[in-house]
């Protein structure tokens, strides 16, 4: 069978990642098996409170990795628009996870403005494994913050590190 | 950069296509994009009234892959689970158009079961463009069969055999 | 202040009504408001079972109408797209009342392809009042079947004529 | 055919328009045709960022009603609950856009407070045209924050005064 | 403290159960813990295609309870409405589990129409464990129709059953 | 018939409660029908703008508790995570109203983090009495502080405190 020439599939992976979750770690695993190229693309400015600087939240992630093995998998930070920074990076793919239909509709708005900022670039949708169903990196900071042992639900480093951070505990 | 063992990206698409439609045709041509090789597999007895008979569904797809030259795209029909037909053919992922908030919940259940019985097997979706969103084979039917006019919503190939099948006009 | 050339408000209301009840008469009493004049269109063959014929469902609105003097609505029957008869009635409105979001996904998808067909026609949707949400035909039937009182959510013409069809009890 | 004595069909288009985009363009346009008079309603004071003054916000819809000689149609600007200024314009009917269902959710929890608080004003919800599906003016504001180009998704005149008020350029 | 005199909570948790699922087990041993008696309503006749009859439905539930040995719950059948059936068993409560927004709608619905007919009995419901989200006994019978593997979905003596009149195999 | 050592029925039913509506109340009454005992527990410090402080929240449950006689209710403020507070005082259940599938979305991912957190704890939803499907404490202080009139939608006793809270005038 003859083959249609196709670019490589690059994805990214854009988040806030503050901190990241199992959730999101089961999502870059899957999403790092279905790419040539993952880029894992921590945004620097969200409009939101941050508990971890960006310079935090990608090296949590660059231990994730490395723990992780994903070796196709890089983790950078970016501003601006995310279709911008996917563009400037070769990226062909959006990854995004689906926990709800409140994330779908969400997500769907969003990839329709990115499809006409960008129609090049795919936005590909993973529906995130059952287990992560309840966890969002908002609830595991405020249950932490109470604290809620939330270990479980977070790999052992990132748990390490949001504890210090809120309780002043060493790591 | 050392690249991880990553194993080809083999799509399946399943569904009844009674008949395609342009929706369905916009999913099938970006995720050829995506696959290395994609598999569109008509579901030989799904518990519905038909139109078409499989052979007819799996033609006219076969007449509209050739049209689009979609050289990475194989037409075939199946019975049986469609998890067990993705695995049979060496799929690594299952590929799925979403709509709206209905088609999620619906995918997303489906797809729940799918990663129990097949872990190893992705379920991607992807967006519908968003002149597709009203779109469906049921919908078109129906519209189609009380005498309202759906041409540019399929594939003129498609229009010309719905046509003739409920109104008995010649191709 | 100069108006600008505006056509008439001619609204008509689809269903199969079968049979009407009082959401329906609420939605269609302020429907009669809103318009110049209001055509309730009565589907004569929807692809369900029905409890009434066509002319039944079609009489016991005309009674209604009547007992509620609500003078500028006139009931029809119609088959075919809804679309099509609304053009053929000069209609320039499709009246549609809304329950729940799982009526708007319905009624978005069915508005955005009668938009698709008959760009000239407006669909107007109302929110349905609060004491009418639980309530659909098809539970009214299948709870008055098995003996519930369903009496003060139907008018006390159709309560009357519902009971008899059902139980075989005089009017 | 006698006709029942019907009020004219006043309606008000509420919102805080910052600022008005196509969508909402389309939305006026439709509501126009269907009522006798329309007043777009400027809230001056809504509990979130503003990028544009009341004054300003106002003045788009002004220049744009001008050049799409929407007659029929005002612009004001109010404080205080939308159903209290509907009534002091002699307003029948409250119109509002329907995107998505998450919209109707939040648009029928507010119809039925403002119909206890005023049962004689009408709630009308429109579809808004597939193609403004993912425009909202808070998503318009924040891509081109980020220097997404948004300018056909805006009327000329709102998208080039959105570019002087964020970059400074003139218009 | 003095206490309010209180009614015994005694729930009555219906369905058609054709058959139980390891998600209709999980809901009836903790409505056992919240009631002092729960009566497990076995629907003899809905409106859909059975694959047990309504004894073998019944045996199923009675020989998994007491498996699990849950000493106050009691396994019955019966016909009609289940709010006249609730009323004559003397249940102060109808038990419901939760899976998705789609359950939601439905059960909100039916829970007001119910309250309407018996206001006396209280609608609970329960949310579905996170590891039965995707199961339903439709979906079920329909997986194990084509040949999946769905026994740990199930209680042992039900999947012994379900092969059995599948696949006619001895259990 | 032999009981199930079941342990006693103790609810925890909290919230921001600023103030208490009808809809609560409707909840509370309704749970403390269910509860052997119930807890109203007045959330201290939640993260949104309060009207009322904590004790003035607490101290009007206890007014209507009293004006109802609802004798099996204490009302308690605490801080902290909800679910350590329900263990502390003894609670088998935590309650909650839902409205809307919003609301179920919300409850349902907060119920499952509960869940994981204290297994032996149940989540408990009771669906909104119909009547105040459309009211939030949030939406009723907008339109009461907008000078709408919502005393009807409160107990008497908090719409004359919240009535004094922003216009001053005498309780």
């Amino acid at each position: 069978m003859k083959h249609q020439q196709r670019s490589q599939l690059i994805g990214i992976y854009p988040g806030s990642f503050d901190p990241l979750t199992n959730g999101h770690l089961d999502i870059a695993r899957r999403a790092a098996q279905l790419c040539e190229r993952l880029v894992i693309a921590v945004y620097a400015t969200p409009s939101k409170n941050l508990l971890f600087t960006v310079e935090e939240r990608a090296a949590l992630w660059q231990k994730v990795i490395a723990e992780e093995q994903l070796v196709n998998v890089q983790v950078e930070t970016f501003t601006g628009l995310t279709i911008d920074y996917a563009r400037a990076r070769g990226a062909t793919a959006i990854i995004k996870g689906l926990r709800s239909s409140a994330d779908f509709e969400a997500e769907f708005k969003q990839g329709l403005m990115n499809r006409k900022l960008a129609p090049e670039i795919e936005t590909i949708c993973l529906f995130t494994h059952l287990e992560h169903l309840f966890i969002s990196s908002s609830l595991l900071k405020e249950v932490a913050r109470l604290g809620g042992d939330v270990t479980d639900l977070l790999p052992t480093t990132v748990a390490r590190a949001l504890q210090q951070k809120l309780h002043g505990e060493p790591r």
